[in-house]
């Protein structure tokens, strides 16, 4: 049929008009509506203090501090443990440390690791159609099921645990470990056998990133960065090395922000730096004991190991241009156990069947500061101790036996100062509004609250156990061990 | 004479074009080239860790983090002294405030008051043909020829010394001073009786200082705006009463951003914001004796009227579009001091004629930071004492008598806790790199450093003096007394 009245075939060729503009308008806009490609970075014992923009002395950050100003930094972001496994289980999981029986740091050939009935944050994506790889430090058991190529990922280069179990460390030479491996895969790729070997880590594994990158530009990616360093023992390439103000730790820093800043670029080379969520924070806070080879918790009292806050709260920095507002900074309760659910659900992936202790926080991420995701509460556990509570800015810390640097003069060139173990912690209630230090005790000012954070707490027991009070909570998982289970 | 020649006349026309192009172009650049207007925001008693990005919990301050994203935030930057007078008359004059003979916080009627044969700020400025307005605390003097308008400024509304100083406050009802009165000009314009009245005093400021720039947006200005809040007795207006989850003072301090995010918004509509030096900082740490009235030094220790770093470094922001970068953060070692020569140096004034403490720092704010201008080193003077010494990061502190907090639990509701005055400071050698809480003497690990920060201390005992160690400077100069000098 021939349409002859003219005002129809102007209505229609306008719609037509109309529908190709917008065709065309979906096609130009679907980069937006994409899920995104992620990066994450996760630092190896890096302080709150250890960035420019959360005051850093000696040395700059400028990588670090761009990406900062271009994305959402979060000032009151919490590592669900202060020590390496803990941190790193609850960053895969979403889970707290303990419920999947996975603390402390995981020794060479330990029989324990990450039980493959944990979903992974890489499972998640892979079953969506992501690429997964891992460049760095793995840390969650480091026999062959355990391996991060039998937990989610396709492509695995670095170390399997912390790189001062290696018998070349300056402090660990009685400790019989083997000889440190970089891992490809699944099979031994490299021996580190020296510090210059170690100092070329950081400059391997960006190539490995950014060549990850480029290689899988066209589809769908999880990049996660797993960093060994700051971590003991320090070590930068010859191109920073006596580059800072601060001696090597500071050399280290440089060098961790030039990586962020070449895989930063290569995105931007790919054209994917407006459809990548970017991630960047640490596993916990400075090792102090280590002095001028430590970072600095910027204030924040005591360090790694310990449920201070300086132990516990890192630097966090999100960016994804056009979905996290640039430039802002938030101050609300998070944790690292926040970030499985939150990438799972902006890469359209499903959450975990087991139950897990993230929120996502994706209201949060976009720019809504009036949204509290995550009920503002926490628990600060170390091992299966619970050490303290959070409520809002309140934090009541339990009297515990527990690791203390303060009154103990740090050691310096890498040795260790004296042991800081097992001192009693009398504990408090904290207002870390006007008391960020955790200076006062100010409990006898505001029982009630006391009162409500011991609620609190006798959930968390109820749930999760606590060794302090010898008792065993109802929903922890099994730990996987060897042969799997 | 005519000229035939057709490539000459396309020669001549091109010229002409070209010449016509240049002047356009030079008359479209010249806001780049003028000198900027200045706008110096100077809060009262606000800590280091009182904003979004330097990590306030409980509420948030979206205007000042904007304006930390837009310019450069400094993370290493010193008030000249914790005390209010004192604070304030280095930065008016450049001067370390001991050098001036004012100190501490002078009292209402007080015989003395900033010399008149002081050149400040606004003196150099008004020369070079600025228009000068201070809308907010003086506290150089309450007499007349101490008042703002005998020292360089055009106009003036405030309060002139702390608002604490009147008898309805909380702690201060033996003091018998005079009824508060807000100065307009060179006169009292309406008593300040209660806090009720102390409430509007933000908002009055506000809209003065957003008047002067409307009024003033022809000609080159400088507006010099010091909130007497959040000293105590904090008072909010209905609008901010109740709004965060801090209390009165983060209601408060939600009212300052407010306050600040209104005078930029009036640069931008009077499309001066380009053309305009913005600079925000305070003139020292919370005094933390007022507990849940009091700000939060983020960490670092101590507060206000010490010479910890709680009590002396303090946030600072500095925004010249195209000017001074984006989003870049500095930790350069830097003091209020330096305001003066930096900001005489960008609006083309000369420098003082009497010999200053600050260096200009022009270089580093346009974002050169291997500049090392003040050659990194500080005098840390409470009164005429000298407590400690500074060189790079290293911090030698004296044994002094002095204010601490630690071990007090502050007061409530307005009340302040009990006295933290006159105690024995141990002092020792801090290396603020990686120990900012100043937790860990390192003395006898560094006598090198204890030996070169010794002679910076005998540098300073020559030139200002040392009460401490009973020594009179050299160069201190005459202070203002009543009926000048």
């Amino acid at each position: 049929m021939m349409i002859r009245n003219p005002f129809f075939r102007l209505a229609i060729g306008l719609t037509l008009s109309l529908s190709i503009t917008l065709l065309i308008g979906a096609w130009v806009e679907r980069p937006k509506a994409q899920t995104p490609n992620v990066v994450l970075f996760f630092m190896d014992d890096m302080g709150y203090g250890d960035l420019g923009v959360t005051g850093a002395l000696g040395y700059s950050t400028p990588n670090l501090d761009r990406l900062a100003s271009e994305g959402t930094r979060f000032t009151n972001f919490l590592a669900a443990q202060a020590v390496c496994t803990a941190s790193r289980a609850a960053l895969l999981t979403g889970c707290y440390p303990n419920r999947l029986g996975l603390y402390g740091a995981l020794g060479p050939g330990s029989p324990i690791g990450i039980n493959p009935n944990e979903e992974t944050l890489a499972e998640l994506l892979k079953e969506k159609g992501y690429r997964t790889g891992i460049f760095g430090k793995w840390h969650l058991g480091d026999r062959h099921q355990f391996l991060p190529l039998q937990n989610g990922f396709d492509e695995y280069f670095g170390v399997p645990y912390s790189h001062d179990m290696w018998p070349l460390h300056p402090n660990q030479a009685n400790a019989h470990y083997p000889i440190l491996n970089l891992i490809e895969g699944n099979t031994p790729f490299k021996a580190v056998n020296t510090l210059e070997d170690a100092s070329a880590i950081t400059s391997a594994l960006t190539e490995r990133a950014v060549g990850f990158i480029r290689n899988h530009r066209k589809e769908p990616f999880f990049l996660y960065v797993p960093h060994p360093l700051p971590h003991v023992p320090l070590a930068a390439s010859a191109r920073f090395a006596g580059k800072s103000r601060r001696g090597l730790y500071g050399d280290v820093m440089m060098e961790i922000d030039w990586s962020v800043g070449e895989i930063l670029a290569e995105l931007k080379k790919q054209g994917l730096d407006k459809n990548t969520l970017v991630i960047f924070t640490s596993d916990n806070g400075p090792w102090l004991n280590y002095g001028d080879h430590a970072g600095s918790s910027g204030g924040f009292r005591e360090g790694k190991g310990t449920s201070f806050e300086g132990g516990q709260r890192v630097p966090c920095l999100m960016r994804w241009p056009g979905v996290v507002p640039a430039g802002r900074v938030s101050n609300k309760l998070l944790s690292t156990l926040d970030i499985l659910p939150t990438v799972a659900k902006l890469c359209g992936a499903r959450q975990p069947k087991n139950r897990i202790d993230g929120v996502d926080i994706v209201t949060l991420l976009k720019g809504d500061d009036s949204a509290t995701p995550r009920e503002q509460f926490l628990y600060y556990y170390r091992k299966n101790s619970l050490e303290a509570v959070r409520k809002g800015d309140w934090k009541l810390v339990f009297p515990h036996p527990g690791r203390t640097y303060e009154g103990y003069l740090p050691g310096q060139g890498g040795k260790p100062g004296p042991s800081t173990e097992t001192h009693a912690i009398q504990g408090g209630l904290y207002d870390l509004q006007r008391d960020p230090g955790e200076r006062y005790d100010v409990r006898g000012q505001h029982p009630e609250i006391v009162a409500e954070l011991e609620k609190l707490a006798e959930a968390a027991r109820e749930d999760l156990g606590d060794e302090l009070q010898n008792r065993i909570g109802k929903n922890a998982r099994p730990v996987g061990r060897e042969g799997g289970q």
